[in-house]
């Protein structure tokens, strides 16, 4: 049951594909530059304009290129590595890779917190909680927004202490006496992104975003803090390595 | 800093999220259903339609409801939980839950394998891979696609195998003499689903889906099996939990 691939069609999307491939990996095309229309390339290679969209969707089912209606065949820049680990913080993620990270809170109350919440912090229900919607940029670029809640019997003044704290989740932990912390559970799935998402993160209207609900922890694994997220899908990729990190081949030497 | 939420407008969409929110836990709006127009919810409530979309969304950002143009406003169907742990297998995930399984195989080939792809399977380039495109159902419903890549040298015919294997990963590797596997790294973002895949899962044209980009290894790491997989965005949830399985919330206490 081997597929008939060695057609004359199937070996001409492929060699556009692996040309196409191999002049991205030389950077011919930089992120985000647009490939020739399907019917440049379809006059080039002298064959059917579908056989060229064959070989731009195997470059984006690969990941490669982003094909968008109207906007054409993009080469897609690669997504950042956030990784889930036991211990999981914006800053040191994005700082290993000498990234700075920026947050901005953009609103706090106090609320009477829901059933679900409150299980998921071991809470009577309608305990006080902090509810803090905030923003963060890394590299100046919006990579995601959210809500955390927070028991106010824990942090008393923490909406303060997180603007204080440069909108650093770990440094105003630390400001209230947490010197470490660990991620109990992160649920991911996705989803379109509302409009004021996609403000917010500054992404097309209608892409694709990743929830993130977690729960972080006391090192006792105490639930102290509940996040349901908002990831600008194009720009992050989850990393879950149970068994540590792996070396990764060396980018950019797949082409050619 | 804390937000003005105690306003007329504020009070109002909270109550009717709130009410909107009990509802669908008692189960009057079942999943799938659409919810009242904001028009017949404004009358009803006596505000602005403003205010009614304020709760919609209010309860879009909590996931309970979907909010599509055209549609209207629908009761989001609970994700699956799919665990990413030191193991993953699909059957396992749904059949902890009593729901069954079932593959298909799309297509298999024998490719000269990429540069990447050896590299993560310490193979030198070039070197024979399967190929194989597989769809998963769970209950009946497509929930995921994907490609598989593995050493022909390994698995000599695991294109045979797999198909007499009911398209199970797991029975595949155990014909194969691989009794137990461990998936070593797991990596998530979201996209919109290309046409075909929109076709595959039965999804929406323009719906989001999960990317995973996942390797599977021997139990002692060395890599074995390379999966680009697909999965619905609004049916799945990956589950990371490091310190194990959390004891979950009782399902609909959220309401009333």
């Amino acid at each position: 049951m081997t597929d008939a691939t060695g057609s004359e069609a199937g070996t001409a999307w492929r060699r556009i594909a692996d040309e196409l491939e191999a002049a991205i990996g030389r950077g011919d095309y930089q992120e985000g530059a647009t490939l020739p229309s399907s019917l440049a390339l379809a006059e080039r290679y002298g064959v059917h304009r579908h056989t060229v969209r064959q070989a731009f969707r195997h470059l984006a089912d690969r990941g490669l290129v982003t094909v968008s209606r109207g906007r054409g065949t993009q080469v897609t820049a690669p997504r950042f590595p956030y990784r889930i680990g036991r211990r999981v913080s914006m800053r040191t993620n994005f700082g290993a890779a000498g990234i700075s990270v920026a947050g901005s809170m953009l609103g706090a109350e106090i609320v009477a917190g829901e059933a679900e919440a409150c299980a998921a912090l071991r809470l009577e229900e309608g305990a006080p909680l902090w509810q803090v919607e905030a923003l963060s940029l890394a590299g100046g670029i919006p990579v995601s927004t959210g809500v955390h809640l927070l028991p106010v019997a824990r942090f008393p003044e923490f909406d303060r202490v997180f603007v204080e704290s440069g909108s650093s989740i770990t440094a105003a932990f630390k400001a209230c006496g947490i010197p470490d912390y660990v991620r109990l559970s992160t649920r991911l799935s996705a989803r379109i992104a509302s409009e004021r998402e996609a403000l917010l993160l500054k992404i097309e209207p209608g892409a694709a975003v990743m929830v993130s609900k977690a729960v972080d922890a006391l090192p006792d694994l105490t639930p102290i803090h509940l996040i349901d997220g908002i990831f600008a899908g194009e720009r992050m990729e989850m990393v879950v390595e149970p068994f540590g990190e792996l070396p990764s081949p060396p980018a950019g030497e797949s082409g050619a």
